[in-house]
């Protein structure tokens, strides 16, 4: 099929899948799981098509590591398709429930999107994320992955459907992008109509390219460039944790830190502790006046920053550190530089906090914790399917919840308006 | 000011904006009823100015009336303000509240969207709506209004944000775009990382602009291809006079319907009931070749469909006729030619009832009710800034809530992540 046939097969099914009861989405779910397991060696095989292509076309480590598939990532992949099943319908809620003056009965109840598209890069687990949490949610699902992945998309993407089709889904309830070809990513971002929401996975390149080229509605995801700002009074052991944390636990994800505020008044003793903990963890330091003097003062190698810095994603182990002069100029320089994703203080000061956490415009707004803790799991979700930075529908880690739109249903006894 | 200028300085309001105390906001709301009522002289000369252009112009009589202020209009416009004020806050609600794993204290938080761009037509109410739904709202607000109510929208928003401003809220917390060029939406449009929502309110064609050259959020609204489906069985004095109130009580509204299908099995009874009724006020028919047969019989004027009418919004006392071989043809008429507003069917069959209820994609759905209903007002928000028809965010008849995100606070002791 191709893309218009996979979307006019996706719309036509989304009415069956929205309708599914949820012992047939959960049954589906379980059975999903149970095939990937089943067909492990086929997944794997697939995958190791992917992996001989990039290697051969001298794809780097980091990115290898994102396409490799193994038995206990297939395994853990199946497991999160059996915690979906496990958790309550997210259909049919009902959120307002009223007798309007005119008599007839009103209700604000939970219904699936429509048609859910998935665009996404490297990581293949992806494919079947995608799949359950709509299934779970009653979309229908198109998935259109990177090509790096596409032998391995196709064949999880195939099983998958396979395995929900025998539990009682509709055909085409969930349907992946046969062609490698671009230009499919392009007719999915303008098939107003017959998408009901599409959701970015990836780089800031694809993201941008989704956002400023869709005429479907698109929930906008992950790019982080975010802080941690030490204010004066801090603790600074704490502080030196938070930081270390947030940047080095895992530099590569979105919710690690990339730059460094630090209130000037305590830059000498916040950054003599601070600044040989990040160079003995293998950091780049790219430091402002201040902070390179306490650099060279402490022997610690580190590059002056350049206005580039504050703007800068390093995806890796290097942050920026600038000095201000307190909390005024730490939340403008967030709020500018910043990409409301997760934003920290650390301070011994409330009043401070306060201003910083209803100040900083991010999806999570940290006092004394981690940015880190940005995600579906950590937050309680019970899944996640992206980190929304943008403020419509959906903001922060998301999941069930945002891949569900509501109706209002209105019954009466042959009531008209006055 | 320039566009440009306009949204970074209503950017940079929108901090204080966000943070003003409800007591500011609600000051606010009153004072901008009061000056509206002060100061209705001024109003009506700028309003009067747009009059002579449209009339010169030779604009036509039902756009006139939309463009048109007067005293009562212009109190009721203020009396709007004051309800907003007496409504709840909508900011700091919390919907999630938990205690991590982690131990960190998470809420989910209600926040303002931040700036808020409103590009209308001719209406000058909506200035007033859309700013003061903004003002209780904590965001900044930029008006774009058509360039035939120009005059009007620049004299009531500066009215309002004078109003505002003296009674604590931030400068520049309501601005007015000032030129009438064209590109000046289209910046709007384009503007990411300055405007948080865009909403259209006007035409389907200034809607179809805005959706497909957006790249900031936007909340699709407002065109209405509505049906009322005549079930068999049906009380046909029922839809007959469900029928009369959602085509003929205001037919230029978006909730009003176009098309109306009957179950060929009673379409003989339904028609000698509804055909003479419809004719009697003055509703011009586009009939399907059985329904023509049965006006011929009537002795009544109709004009044969075309496969055009069933996607037409006449806007006016035209409606399409259409008979259907029961539920399954209706549901999947509805859902191809409908614009996903309110739907609407007569039955006393429940079973079918719910399913038509269930299966049809639409905001509202109606049994045995007048899509008349589908309005901020009557489904009890206290206001109304428009009708989405997307499913991202918000649907149908939207006000306060629609205009606030979520945040995430999390307060620590200095958790990190594991």
């Amino acid at each position: 099929m191709n893309v218009q046939e996979i979307l006019q097969a996706a719309k036509q099914a989304s009415v069956a899948c929205g309708t599914a009861s949820l012992e047939v989405r959960n049954d589906a779910l379980s059975e999903m799981a149970y095939a990937l397991r089943t067909e492990v060696d086929s997944i794997l095989a697939a995958n190791q098509t992917d992996m001989d292509a990039a290697r051969e076309a001298g794809t780097k480590e980091s990115l290898l590591d994102r396409l490799m598939l193994d038995e206990a990532r297939i395994y853990d992949i199946a497991d999160a398709l059996e915690a979906l099943r496990d958790l309550d319908d997210p259909l049919g809620v009902v959120s307002v429930d009223r007798i309007l003056d005119s008599g007839v009965h009103m209700q604000r109840i939970s219904v699936p999107m429509g048609v859910v598209a998935m665009v996404y890069e490297a990581r293949p687990n992806v494919t079947a994320d995608a799949a359950g949490i709509c299934i779970k949610t009653g979309n229908a699902c198109v998935l259109r992955g990177g090509s790096m992945a596409h032998n391995s998309n196709l064949a999880m993407a195939r099983i998958l459907h396979d395995a929900a089709v025998a539990t009682g889904m509709p055909e085409n309830c969930i349907l992946a992008v046969e062609t490698t070809d671009r230009s499919a990513t392009d007719e999915l971002l303008r098939a107003r109509g017959l998408v009901d929401l599409l959701i970015p996975r990836g780089g800031a390149g694809l993201i941008a390219h989704c956002v400023e080229n869709a005429t479907v509605p698109v929930i906008e995801t992950g790019v982080g460039n975010c802080h941690v700002y030490i204010h004066d009074p801090a603790d600074l052991d704490m502080a030196r944790n938070i930081v270390l944390n947030a940047k080095c636990q895992r530099p590569g994800v979105c919710n690690a830190i990339e730059s460094i505020l630090v209130d000037a008044s305590i830059a000498e003793d916040a950054l003599a502790s601070l600044l040989p903990a990040l160079h003995e963890a293998g950091v780049i330091l790219h430091t402002d006046a201040l902070a390179s003097t306490a650099a060279a003062k402490a022997g610690i190698p580190a590059v002056m920053a350049v206005e580039d810095d504050w703007a800068r994603e390093y995806l890796d182990l290097e942050v920026a550190i600038k000095c201000v002069q307190g909390l005024d100029e730490a939340i403008a320089h967030v709020n500018r530089f910043g990409t409301k994703h997760s934003e920290c203080i650390v301070t011994e000061d409330e009043a401070a906090a306060m201003r910083f956490l209803a100040e900083v415009d991010a999806a999570a707004v940290y006092w004394n914790a981690s940015t880190r803790f940005t995600d579906g799991g950590e937050f309680g979700l019970g899944a996640e399917i992206g980190i929304s930075t943008q403020k419509l529908h959906a903001r922060g880690p998301f999941a069930l919840e945002a891949l569900c739109s509501y109706k209002y249903v209105v019954c009466g006894t042959g009531q008209v308006r006055g």
